[in-house]
């Protein structure tokens, strides 16, 4: 299955630039990071669980979101860019 | 068709606050308000150029991104939401 990630950590406190180096350190280890806050890529079932598991454990459900789009097949997404692509070696957020 | 759309207005400088009121009041006439940074709905062909074209026009192409991620039949995606849930009528971003 193809998924998109995105997600919103809030970093207006400390303790929220934590959680979302954390989480941006753990999506790396799935999904190609495509855009600053978007991850996207090729998963199996249970990676997908495991993935939706470590990050339940990492982010701050009153303040932090990720969504998860699961799509079966990626040949049913296309996907149009407008403004910067994104170099995933910047880190700089 | 469904769209996804996920964007990033760098509002560093006062103007980006500007384009991204813009960018949202502009989506809001297309697409549901869904998370903080996303919208999705239903489109058609022509509304979905429309929506771009429009979008093109406003957006900083050096500093800001629109990401479209088009589906053709909606039963193809699936959704999953960790964190908050978000309610369009708060505008405090």
């Amino acid at each position: 299955m193809y998924i998109i990630l995105v997600y919103d950590i809030c970093t207006i406190e400390k303790e929220g630039q934590n959680r979302l180096n954390k989480v941006m350190k753990l999506c790396r280890q799935y999904l190609h990071h495509t855009q600053k806050s978007v991850f996207e890529g090729e998963l199996s079932e249970a990676k997908f669980i495991k993935l939706q598991n470590s990050i339940k454990n990492i982010i701050d459900f009153n303040n932090d979101y990720v969504i998860f789009y699961r799509i079966d097949n990626k040949n049913n997404v296309k996907k149009y860019n407008l403004g910067i692509s994104f170099d995933p070696t910047t880190n700089i957020f």
